[in-house]
């Protein structure tokens, strides 16, 4: 079996599953947001049979907190006051905040082997530690915060094998948005990525992640990567739970395998208006933009801030162009304090945000006016997604987004 | 002549002027921010001769940036265009953010002596270091900017005297609510406010620049403080102009000269739902407070960041209570990284946002749900104006809004 059939069968009590298999399985966690989870205390209170375990459930206000409007104050008041009714041990407000898919993690909520659903599309982030976990519409949620189980239909999965060194300058974010070029944006649809190879072996567990935060923008229904002694080390600081390793069988069956050579992975940025219009940044330095937004559940984590950071260091962001740092926690944030990160973006000009999601979605702090060009670390550029309709998203990593903020068009770090 | 007519006069170009008097004056500066500027700037192009000095107009987004939503990305665009066009100096936003009222003293873009006008009502903030500034309609500014001259009625002037030592704990903040609750919101209406007496030279100018900023909510014209040697000291070291020094003379003539003993100012709160609502923080803790900020164009200079850590030092917010901290420029965002300001505000379970006005006006950053309760730093408490109409301002100084957000309820810091 796969890794993402291993944890399925091991969730719905069977020795195995196969592809297209439907199976009812035990759920790990459940996942809200400022956003979802008024829908699914709705389903919860309709239920009426309370949540299944008050450990077990995670709401985050983090899309438009802390509260843009009175609308988001009201539904972040709704979640609130479900989990002080349910004594949710999970609430993530004052003191920890930050957005979910970074915050869990470093909170050691999520562990290897869980599953998990989500009503978030990025909940797919977990694979980066051997997690099961998928997005879900927020009645599915809901039913799974009353009942803490679900269905599934068992994905077929594509195992993608990428050996080699990266090119220099390019991260995670190259892998997968080169991979989401090279099999477009349903390349994986209702498929289970599994990564694995030399390249991946030697990335970060940040940079997994940062993959498996993406997994989505191919269609993929979760994405994988096998627990090894970096990803041990990781969880073993952090974990609130025992965690449980799931690995592929030797002879696991595969929809398809797709290795890549690391080598062919140069820094890109995607165009807009889809994830998978992946481009060159040596091929894109005519693009001028008005704003960078680095952050996001794809790229806020610490490793990102520093990467930004050696790019802004010593220099200072172009007349024109606004660039808008969101470390993704709290934590993240203080540690930003702490190794000097701080100072770094302020002297370049940058603005640094309290942890939101904020502008990715076109929530707030950074929506772009008609016409407006934002490079962004952040994982969609779909029309309209930051703002005006006639506005544009281009996606690419941080170093790259810090490099364009100071070139005032896109641009490699090394072009500075 | 009081201060008021002597600034009047001198920018009139008149030996004397008395009460009443249309004058018509030049000005030393015009200030707009993302809200008032295009309007003003509508008035600019109409009249169509251009900006009258474009080193004498101050654009400062600063209500909803960075961006809330894509009509502020509009009015930040129409306004940062307009700055570009016109090549105008004081143009505020990456690099150099903040809240206008806390931004141009700083900056040294305003000095003593200055006649000013703003189309935002806290204009009147300048007084603080001996300037004329009053707010004014977006339109009225724009004709500013373009002629580089305003007309006046010259105000009567009230004289207040503050002797003796503060009671401990008791603030600038303490002074202005207090002086507020005894006159009412009307109690100066079009009048300047002069301000004079021991206890008034013993405070910091960022003191003095906190009770200028809201001598409008008792419905002054102006607020006018003396230069002193700290005074002088604050302005050397910042002013990009020569100050001019205006004293009033000994026989000035006043409409009232309102005295008060420094000894009866107790750490007070404005209860909703006007400023002049002022009770004793030690007969308000009985109130439990749902969110506090500490931040604004009254508090959110250095001064106001230190003294709010100084009471979340070592201490936790309580557990229902958000805590948002607005440094007010990226200055002062700088210095608290600096002065470990940080630290004890993340470890005490505080957000810090960037700088904004945010919250003050229900912008953005700590919006309160139906029946929320803030304490809040800020300067206004109407009906609504963080909100849900059904929410609850309190105003009070950073110490007490700390205090408040520690305690779980309105508290002095003596409480904890």
């Amino acid at each position: 079996m796969t890794m993402a059939e291993k944890i399925l069968a091991a969730h719905a009590g069977l020795d195995e599953v196969v592809p297209g298999q439907l199976v009812e399985c035990d759920l790990d966690l459940v996942l809200a947001n400022d956003i979802t989870a008024p829908i699914a205390i709705k389903t919860v209170r309709e239920i009426g049979a309370g949540v299944f375990d008050r450990e077990r459930i995670c709401l985050v206000p983090d899309h438009y907190a802390p509260n843009k409007d009175i609308k988001s104050a009201e539904q972040t008041k709704v979640t609130r006051d479900f989990a002080h009714e349910h004594k949710i041990v999970n609430y993530f407000e004052q003191g920890c905040m930050g957005i979910e898919h970074a915050l869990l993690p470093e909170q050691g909520v999520v562990v290897p082997g869980d599953l998990m659903i989500g009503a978030d599309s990025h909940t797919c982030t977990y694979g980066g530690i051997g997690a099961f976990s998928t997005g879900v519409g927020s009645t599915d949620a809901g039913v799974g915060m009353a009942t803490g189980r679900a269905w599934f239909k068992v994905p077929e999965t594509i195992r993608f094998e990428i050996d080699g060194e990266l090119p220099a300058g390019a991260t995670a974010k190259d892998i997968i948005l080169h991979i989401i070029g090279k099999i477009g944006v349903d390349g994986a649809l209702y498929c289970a990525m599994e990564f694995g190879g030399s390249t991946i072996e030697n990335l970060s567990v940040e940079g997994r992640l940062t993959i498996a935060n993406m997994v989505i923008e191919a269609g993929g229904k979760a994405g994988l990567f096998e627990v090894d002694d970096k990803c041990r080390e990781y969880v073993a600081a952090r974990a609130r739970r025992t965690p449980v390793e799931y690995h592929p069988d030797a002879d696991a069956e595969y929809k398809q395998v797709i290795e890549i050579d690391a080598a062919e992975i140069e820094p890109c940025v995607s165009w807009p208006h889809l994830p998978s219009n992946t481009h060159l940044v040596a091929e894109s330095r005519h693009i001028a933009v008005d704003q960078a937004v680095i952050g996001s559940c794809t790229n806020g984590r610490i490793e990102d801030m520093r990467a930004a950071a050696e790019v802004l260091r010593g220099r200072t962001v172009a007349e024109n162009v606004r660039c808008i740092v969101i470390p993704a926690t709290q934590k993240v944030w203080l540690q930003c304090v702490h190794e000097g990160l701080m100072d770094v973006f302020i002297n370049a000009h940058c603005v640094v945000s309290t942890p939101t999601c904020g502008p990715c979605l076109g929530g707030y702090m950074g929506i772009l006016a008609a016409g407006e060009r934002c490079i962004s670390s952040t994982n969609r550029n779909f029309v309209g997604r930051m703002g005006d309709p006639t506005s544009e998203v281009y996606l690419a990593s941080p170093a790259v987004c810090a490099a364009s903020a100071v070139a005032g068009h896109i641009a490699l770090p090394s072009d500075l």
